[in-house]
């Protein structure tokens, strides 16, 4: 099916690990590095070039690195000058600007759109339409649902960039904007469709336009089981590295990430 | 312009129609069939395989059906493992992921991004840019405008998977949300921007976030004539079953759809 | 890099200007001008047909035209019958469609959608995902952010089609929705994630669902020097026409624009 070798480019200057898959139609560019057992599927452009490009003769692309073991799912555009660490995931037409760096294990989703100058911890999924402006930071563990928007301009427009800071274990459901500059703080819930103008304490539920902090969400029970069911990794281990021995354990142990 | 035959791939098992066009650039997988007089325009990928197609050597892509006289437009990825019935249409770039069901005169709008494991009856219009949760379940005539997501997870991130239902000839505008498995009745409108997180009963307007219920939908009068424009079946027919005849005469004869 | 000239596609009724551009797997379809100094980059469609193409033997494809210095990044769908002003540029993928007029200097991000039969001025500057239904017009130095949807539907579905309009120098923050047919005034600044279903003046702030007015923009102040930034252009001119002898001495210049 996939993987005929049928209309790729790939640059002299690329480094191609072992047992990489490279699908139909998908250009490679310059100083592009892909770390063995990747697959990029089709249709793909890795190391995408600046806008400098397009004007400066002397344009050199800036290295791009994909790590090991990942999956780059069809039509993706990743920008050069962009890092990925091992078995990143995405699914289709992903875009990345330049100078974004995600640490391992980390997911887009499909047609989700990253504006460069970001970072990601470990183990971050990105749903399918996510909008992350520039500037934007987050930790480990940060999970972020369809068509959130996470702005940076408080006054547009302006040539200000105060992009938002998520902390570690943080879930932001649909559609929620993060004003510019607010920090979430860690293992926070922000319900859908909400809009969040002030910063968020550790463990805080908000919901609303303009969000407001409900409860604990340690206060929150599964529909299903009636338990409360955040701080989520005790519910939740599915790809996640307490997988095998549970949450409480794995986060007690200090040799842990 | 169109259908030079340039750069297409058709698997060998592949089954397509009479007077089938495939569009430049396309690929069509595995185990697709394409009924008859339907165009696949170009750049699409058609049967595109699930994940295990990557790690398991024995996979086999599941079946995918579209129906006779459809218009499916440049850049689609619909998987493996769908069926979509007669005069199935869409935008550009749309992701229809496995195991959903269109039923007939369907139309999905640009960039719609469909999570698999969905079912929609006949005559559903999606507009540009929505995103359908795995699980979701459509009657018939139910219309989506852009931006609208159905979620389906009430505590994220959890294994639950509550995807919403919708009724026969509701209406939902443009960027709400619907909560993980709320029901939706009949001819129900939920107006734009949205966030529906309790049921909602036949006739309904609801609006708001939260949204509450606000009126009866038969008494919205139109802007332009005054009279009553629900239920919107009296007012529009562009493509509907009832052009010919009405949708009052069509809706109480027996041997309707 | 790019501009391999693989797998290009370009009609003999096209007519390509001096020093233009065009990258790999690109088709630029009958009855297209690109002038001189433009960049096509590579994937895109140009002069995509409308829906009677696929109907109509007699077809004739209507004519397209992107002005010069232009900056189209790939994957774009431009559909024929739209114009372009000179010096337009855009991100990746977005979708353009028949009977549309931009003026000059415009700015269309990634993904964004214009569904055709709309007016732009000059200088006006879509960020990422915007969605702006049919027969929206807009007049100069108008910015709108990433999530935000024009309407154009009252009584959804029907017939009728009241797309806003959007006056001078008005900004619209992300993921707003503005209702069919509404007046939005010159200097507007219409705060992120609100509903508007009203006319607004000249110079308000409104922000929320539903959309109220909250205040003069020029009584909002920069978080940083604490000095008012509306009307902005005072406070902003990147790639704006004022840049070199300011917007006061500009707009009092009788020959501007």
């Amino acid at each position: 099916m996939k993987f005929n070798n049928r209309n790729v480019f790939i640059s002299e200057n690329a480094i191609i690990g072992e047992n990489v898959k490279i699908g139909d139609n998908t250009s490679i560019y310059d100083n592009v590095v892909i770390e063995e057992n990747t697959i990029i599927s089709d249709n793909c452009t890795i190391g995408e070039p600046t806008l400098d490009y397009y004007v400066n003769d002397k344009y050199k692309n800036p290295k791009t690195v994909i790590g090991k073991n990942s999956l780059i799912r069809s039509y993706a555009i990743i920008y050069a000058g962009s890092t990925f660490g091992d078995e990143f995931s995405t699914g289709h037409r992903v875009t990345i600007r330049e100078n974004t760096k995600f640490g391992k294990k980390c997911r887009v989703g499909t047609v989700s759109d990253i504006q460069g100058n970001c970072s990601f911890g470990n183990y971050c999924w990105l749903h399918s339409n996510v909008h992350i402006g520039q500037g934007s930071e987050m930790g480990n563990f940060v999970f972020i649902y369809p068509y959130v928007v996470l702005t940076n301009d408080p006054t547009p427009p302006s040539n200000t960039c105060l992009g938002p800071k998520i902390g570690d274990f943080s879930q932001i459901a649909v559609s929620s904007i993060l004003l510019p500059g607010i920090k979430i703080g860690k293992h926070v819930l922000v319900g859908a469709g909400s809009v969040v103008g002030k910063d968020v304490e550790d463990y805080m539920l908000v919901v609303g336009n303009p969000a407001k902090s409900i409860k604990d969400v340690r206060d929150i029970k599964s529909r299903e089981t009636g338990e409360s069911h955040y701080p989520w990794p005790n519910k939740f281990d599915r790809g996640m590295p307490w997988q095998a021995e549970g949450y409480k354990k794995w986060i007690n142990n200090k040799d842990n990430e």
